[in-house]
C-alpha cells in the first residue's frame, strides 16, 4: 500500500502532483495550511496543518503514518523567497518532519529542491545543460543555500536511517493559478487588458515547465525508486523573448510585448535548462503536453478566471468581445 | 559592549570559553540545559534553556539582547552522535536560534564546526593538513553532514542579512572532564587502575587539543572580526600511538600500553591535522601549553578526581600509595 503524505499540497506544483498520485491509486493525504482553496480530488483527504509547529506536525504524522512522503512546502511568496529569514524555518521545519515520517515507518521521503542550489556562474552553463550529478552547486541566495543544505542533511540522514530519499529540483514553472506578477501571468495579464507587456530583452535561455507537469513529475518520482537528484525540467532551451512572443501571438497582441522596456538584471544567469536525461530515462516521466499548448491552457484559463473579475483583461480589451 | 550568549557554556568546549570571554572582559550569558554542574566564573550569568524549545530560545535572546552569539551546544553523547536523529533536531535549533539572534539586534555569530565535514578519502590529506578553504567538504557522517548544512544556511543568512558569522572546525579534544570512554581519559583511567589499555596500532596521525585551548581558540575567535570557516586544532601532528606513549611514560606505566590489541576500523582515515595558519595568523591564538603540558594536567585532574571515588584508578593501583 502506497499512502502519500503531501505537503504544499495546494500549491502550484502540489495540487497537480496530488491529481497525479490519486490517479495512479495512491491513498494520498494533505497536509494543508488554512483551508484548500484548489480544488483537489475527493479522494484525497486534507489534514491541516501548519509544517512550522513541530508537535502538530509529529502528531499528524504519527496519525497517518504515510509510507511515502512528499515535501513541496516551502516559502514561496513572490519577489521575497529569496531572502526571507523564514527560508531558515522552512529548512528547519523539512528536517524534524522527516525525522518524524523515519520514526514512523515512513520508506521514502522525495522533496524539492531548486535550480537556485547550482552555481549560476558555472562558464559550462553558458552552452550546456545543468546535470544533477555534475554541475557544482553553489548557491548564490538563501533561498539555494537553504534548499542545498536541506537536501545534504536529508541525504544523510537517509543514509544513516536506510529511508530512500530523491530531490528533485525545480526549474521555471508556470501556471494560471500563480502570483500575476510572474513571467507568463504577468504578460498574459497584460495583453489582455491591452497594454503593453514591458520586459527586458529577453535573451535569457531558460528551460520552462508548466506546474501540471511538475507536479505530475513530483508524483511519478515519488511512485518510482529513483534515488538522488533528479531535475524537474522541460529539457527545452527557450528564451524569454521566445515565450514572450508565443504569448503575444497566441493572444493575436504580439505589438504589446515590449522586449527591451527593461533592463536586464546584472545577475541574471544568461542560460538555464536543465539536463532531464534522468527524469526521462529513469524517472521515464514526459510531459503530456508541450510549451506552447501548455501556454495556451495558462491563457485560457486566465481569460475564464477575469471574466468573472472587475478589473479583467477580457472586459476591458474590447476586441476580444466583438 | 560586547555581550556574548554561549550555548553549550557548560560543555567541554564552553566553560573554557565562558573563562576566556569572562577574563577578556565580555559581559557573558550561558544558556544551559540543566543546573550547570561545571565551575562557570561567578561573573557569567547562567540561564536555563532548552535549545530545543524554539519559543524559550527566541524569549531567552529577546530578554538578554546579545551582540555575539558563541553556539557551540549540539549533541554529542558518546558512541552515537555520529548518526543519532538528534542531530537534525540540532541543525533545526541552531537556524531558528540564529534567526531570533538576528532579529534581536545581534551582530556576529561564531560556531562550532567539526573536521568530520571534510572529506577524510581526500588524497592530499594523506600527506598534507586540513586547509580550512581549500580541503573538499564531504562529510561521511550524519553528524559532519548536519554540521556542514548548518554553516552552509547559516553563511547564507550572514550573507543575507549582513551579520558577520565564522565557523570553527574542531579537531581531535581531550579533557579532564570529557567521557571516560574517549581516547585519553580511557588511557589514563586504565592505566590508573593498573590494567592494560586496549590499543589499535595506533599509526592515524591526529591533531590534539586540549579543551582548554579549543575553547580559548573560541573566545579569541568570537571577539575578532575574523569570517568564515577557521579550524581549531593545534596544527601538530601526532599518531594515537605517540600520545598513547606519553601518557605511559608520564604515568610510569608505558608497559601497559597495549599497541595492536585492537583491530584499525576500516574507515578510519589515516591523517587528519588542522593548518591552523588562520587561527594563528589571522585570529592570532597560540595555545597555552604543549600538548604534553596538558596531558599531564590530565592524569592530574583525574588522579584527583578518582581519589574521592569508590572506584578509582588510585585507590587500585597500590604503588601511587607508596
Amino acid at each position: 500500500m502506497t499512502r502519500v503524505l503531501v505537503t504544499g499540497g495546494t500549491g502550484l506544483i502540489g495540487r497537480h502532483a496530488v491529481a497525479t498520485l490519486v490517479a495512479a491509486g495512491a491513498e494520498v493525504h494533505v497536509a494543508a495550511r488554512g483551508t484548500p482553496s484548489a480544488a483537489l480530488p475527493e479522494a484525497a483527504a486534507v489534514h491541516r496543518l501548519n509544517l512550522l509547529d513541530r508537535t502538530a506536525t509529529a502528531a499528524l504524522v504519527r496519525r497517518v503514518r504515510p509510507s511515502h512522503l512528499l515535501h513541496l512546502a516551502w516559502v514561496t511568496a513572490h519577489g521575497t523567497y529569496w531572502r526571507t529569514a523564514d527560508n531558515l524555518d522552512w529548512l528547519a521545519a523539512s528536517l524534524l518532519l522527516a525525522r518524524a515520517f523515519a520514526e514512523c515507518g515512513g520508506r521514502r521521503v522525495v522533496a524539492a529542491g531548486s535550480c537556485a542550489e547550482y552555481d549560476w556562474s558555472d562558464p559550462a552553463l553558458i552552452t550546456g545543460d545543468c546535470r544533477d550529478d555534475t554541475t557544482p552547486i553553489r548557491p548564490h541566495t538563501l533561498y539555494g543555500a537553504t534548499k542545498d543544505a536541506c537536501r545534504r542533511a536529508l541525504a544523510a540522514f537517509a543514509d544513516a536511517t536506510g529511508l530512500a530519499f530523491a530531490w528533485g529540483r525545480v526549474f521555471l514553472l508556470f501556471d494560471p493559478a500563480e502570483d500575476r506578477r510572474r513571467l507568463v501571468a504577468s504578460i498574459i495579464t497584460q495583453l489582455g487588458a491591452g497594454r503593453r507587456a514591458a520586459c527586458s530583452s529577453g535573451t535569457q535561455v531558460r528551460d520552462f515547465l508548466a506546474a501540471a507537469d511538475v507536479g505530475a513529475a513530483f508524483a511519478a518520482l515519488t511512485l518510482s525508486d529513483v534515488g538522488g537528484e533528479v531535475n524537474i525540467g522541460s529539457g527545452e532551451a527557450r528564451t524569454i523573448a521566445e515565450v514572450a512572443q508565443t504569448i503575444g501571438s497566441l493572444m493575436g497582441r504580439a505589438d504589446l510585448i515590449g522586449l527591451g522596456d527593461l533592463p536586464m538584471r546584472p545577475d541574471d544567469p544568461p542560460r538555464l535548462v536543465a539536463d532531464v536525461r534522468r527524469l526521462r530515462q529513469e524517472v521515464g516521466f514526459c510531459p503530456q503536453l508541450n510549451l506552447d499548448a501548455r501556454i495556451e491552457d495558462c491563457i485560457r484559463a486566465l481569460a475564464a478566471r477575469s471574466a468573472g473579475e472587475a478589473e479583467s483583461f477580457l472586459n476591458t480589451s474590447a476586441p476580444n468581445f466583438e
